[in-house]
C-alpha cells in the first residue's frame, strides 16, 4: 500500500470519519480508521456499535489531482493519532506500508512511523439493500432533523422515545420526536412507492447533521429491516435502528382551541429567554403566560428568595376566549421557538390542562406540542 | 438610590467585576456586586478572599452621557443574576431601590424585582498607601505577565513557587516564575526611588491580564507590605501577596555554554508541537533533540507501542561543540517557545545534565531555563 494525498482533502475526510470512532473501544482495532486504497479511489471507514461512516476520496476533485495511488492495499490506523498527525503536517502527505502494518507517513522533512492493524481484523459493513430508497436534498434533511431532534426523551426507561420516529407514506415523509411532555412533528412532501416506519437514535441523526451541514448534496436514504443508510456521492452513514413500536401520537393533538393568539417569534423567544433567568433556579423551570386586556401577553417568572421578572408584549391577533393564564416549562418553550424559522407563530390553547400547540404562520408542515404544568 | 445607565457600559463593568466573584461564597453577600452611586459617578466592586476589583463609571464617557444619577445610595446585588439580567435587556437600564434592598430594574416593557443586600454588610477595601508606586503602560505589563505567568509551579507544597516574584530595583522591575524544572525571567527598565520584592499569585495576574487586554492605559502599581494595587483611570485591582521568601534563582543560570545554536522560533515551535503527538502519551512528555552534521537539528519522540516521529530543521548558526543529544519536557519547551515574539531564538546548552537556556535574539530582557531530563 502506497499513496500520496492532498493534505486538506485527507484531513477533512479523516475528521468526518473519526467523529464516530471511540478512543476507548474495547478492541483496539475499533479505535482505528480503515484505509482501503483502490486503483482509482481511497475509502476511509470508522464505526462504533451504532453508526458507521464511509468517506470516498477520488483521484481528482474539482479539477485538481488530490490522490496518487502508487500501490493498492489496506490498513487500519489509530483514528486519534492519524487525525492529530495529518492536522499538524505542513503539506501533502505520502503514506506507505513498509512491512506488516508498519506505516510511514511523510511530509517535507518529517517522518512518522505508526504501527497499524491488519484490515482483516476490522468488521465488514453490511451490503446496502438497494430495493427501497428515497432521495431528499441535504439542506432540507438538515432542517427536518434540527426541527425535531431536540424533542427526544433523555430517559432510557423507554428507549423508543430516545429516538426520532420516521414514517414514510406514499406522498410524504414525517419525523416525530417526543418525551411525553413535548412533541415536535415535521412533514416533507415526496413520492414513494412503499411505506415504512422505524425509529432511529438521536445520536445517529446528530452525526449525520454535522456531516451534511456545509455542503448541499442529494441524500439517498436506503431502508432495510435492521438498519438505515444515508448516502451521498462521497459519504455513507449506516445506522442501526431502535427496536420497539413507537406510540401513536396523533391522539395527543387537541381537537378544539379555546384561544388562538399570533405573536412575533423572535420577540417572544427573547422574552422567554429573559424569563428563564429565574425559571432556571426554580425546580420546574416554569414560566407563566397571561393575556392582559385582550391585546398583550404578560410573560413572568419568579423565585421567591431572589426576585421576579415580568414583561408584556403585543398580541398580533387573538381569537376565542381572552381570559387565559397558564404555566409552561421555559426550556421546552425556548427549544420550540428556537427551531422555528418563520417570523410569526400561532399558539393554540385548549381548555383546562391540555397541551398548547405551536405552529409557524404559513407553514402547516411543522407542529409542536408542549404540556402545561401546574403553576407554583 | 436611583439611576439610569447605558447598557453596554454597565454590562462591561459588571462583567469585569464579576470575574472574581464566586457564586459559592459562604456568606451570600460576598457573591454580590456592591453598587455605590455618588452624585458624579458609580462604583462597582466585587471580591474574593485574594482579589478585589473596582470599576468606576463616570457621567460622561467618550462625549456620551452614560449615567444619569437621580438619587445617590448603595446596595449589593447577586453578581450572577445581575450579569445575566443586564446582558439580556434590550436597551438602557433604569435601576431604583424601592425599599429595604428591594431593587427594580427596568428596560423598555421589562420589569425585574431583585432582592439585594445592605451595602453595610459588604467588607470595606483597604485604603491605598500612596507613598510607594511606579507606572507602566498596560500593554507592556500584559506582555511581561504573559511571558512569565505560565512557568509557575502548580504544586501547593511550596506556595511561594505558585506565584510570580516581582523585584523592583532603582533601574528595573523584574518578574520571575519557576517550578524548579523551568524558569521564566523578564525584566523591564524603569526608574524607581525605592526597592521592593514580593510574590503575587498567578491567579491575580491572570485576572489582571484579562482586564487590561483590550485597552491601553497607564497602570500605576501601589506597593504596601500586605497587598498590591494595580490602578488605571477606571479600574482598580487589589491583590493579597503570597507569604514566604522567594528562592534566589540567579545561581541556576549556567556560567558557560558548551554549544550555542540559533533557530527559527516558529518553525522550531511547530516541530516540537508535532513531536508532542507521541510525547504526550509517554510518562515524561519527552522530546529528543540531536545535532546532525553540524547543520541540522533532529527533533524526535517515540512511544514504543504506537510509533515514532522525527524531523530535521536547519540550524541558522552554531558555535562550540557540535556533538549534542539531549531530552527535554516537550510541554515546557512548547510553553517557552510560544511566549517568545522574536523571529529567532538562541539555545545554549551547558555540559552534562545542566539546564538549557532559551533567549530571543536581540532581546536581552527575556531569559528562560528548562532542565534536561534523562532519555528513556
Amino acid at each position: 500500500m502506497e499513496f500520496k494525498i492532498n493534505k486538506v482533502c485527507f484531513t477533512k475526510a479523516i475528521s468526518d470519519v473519526s467523529k464516530v470512532v471511540s478512543t476507548k473501544a474495547l478492541l483496539p482495532v475499533l479505535s482505528g480508521i480503515k484505509i482501503v486504497v483502490n486503483s482509482d479511489h481511497l475509502i476511509l471507514s470508522g464505526s462504533n456499535s451504532e453508526i458507521a461512516i464511509e468517506r470516498v476520496i477520488p483521484l481528482i476533485l474539482n479539477n485538481n489531482i488530490v490522490l496518487d495511488v502508487i500501490e493498492t492495499g489496506s490498513v487500519v490506523l489509530s483514528a486519534k493519532h492519524l487525525s492529530e498527525i495529518v492536522k499538524k503536517l505542513p503539506g501533502d502527505i505520502h503514506i506507505k506500508m513498509l512491512e506488516k502494518q508498519l506505516v510511514t507517513i511523510q511530509s517535507e522533512e518529517i517522518t512518522i512511523h505508526l504501527n497499524g492493524f491488519s484490515s482483516e481484523e476490522y468488521p465488514t459493513l453490511p451490503d446496502i439493500d438497494l430495493s427501497k430508497h428515497i432521495s431528499i436534498p441535504s439542506n432540507k434533511l438538515l432542517e427536518i432533523i434540527e426541527q425535531t431532534m431536540f424533542a427526544v426523551s433523555k430517559n432510557m426507561s423507554r428507549p423508543v422515545l430516545t429516538g426520532i420516529n420516521i414514517t414514510l407514506s406514499s406522498n410524504e415523509i414525517s419525523f416525530i420526536a417526543t418525551n411525553s411532555q413535548r412533541l415536535a412533528s415535521r412533514k416533507y412532501s415526496l413520492v414513494s412507492d412503499f411505506e415504512e416506519s422505524f425509529t432511529i437514535s438521536e445520536k445517529s441523526l446528530r452525526e449525520l447533521s454535522k456531516l451534511i451541514k456545509n455542503e448541499i448534496h442529494l441524500i439517498t436514504i436506503y431502508f432495510s429491516g435492521k438498519y438505515i443508510v444515508f448516502k451521498s456521492d462521497d459519504l455513507t452513514l449506516f445506522s442501526s435502528l431502535i427496536e420497539g413500536s413507537y406510540p401513536n401520537t396523533s391522539r395527543l393533538f387537541p381537537k378544539d382551541a379555546k384561544t388562538i393568539i399570533t405573536l412575533n417569534t423572535k420577540q417572544f423567544l427573547q422574552g422567554i429567554d429573559r424569563a428563564c433567568l429565574f425559571a432556571n433556579e426554580w425546580r420546574n423551570n416554569n414560566v407563566h403566560l397571561e393575556i392582559e386586556n385582550k391585546t398583550k401577553i404578560k410573560i413572568s417568572s419568579y423565585f421567591s428568595e431572589i426576585g421576579l421578572i415580568e414583561e408584556t408584549q403585543p398580541i398580533k391577533e387573538i381569537t376565542g376566549e381572552t381570559n387565559l393564564k397558564i404555566s409552561l416549562d421555559a426550556n421546552f418553550l425556548m427549544d420550540a421557538l428556537t427551531a422555528i424559522k418563520e417570523e410569526e407563530i400561532k399558539l393554540s390553547f385548549s381548555g383546562s390542562m391540555g397541551p398548547i400547540l405551536i405552529e409557524p404562520i404559513n407553514n402547516p408542515s411543522y407542529i409542536q406540542l408542549i404540556s402545561q404544568v401546574r403553576a407554583n
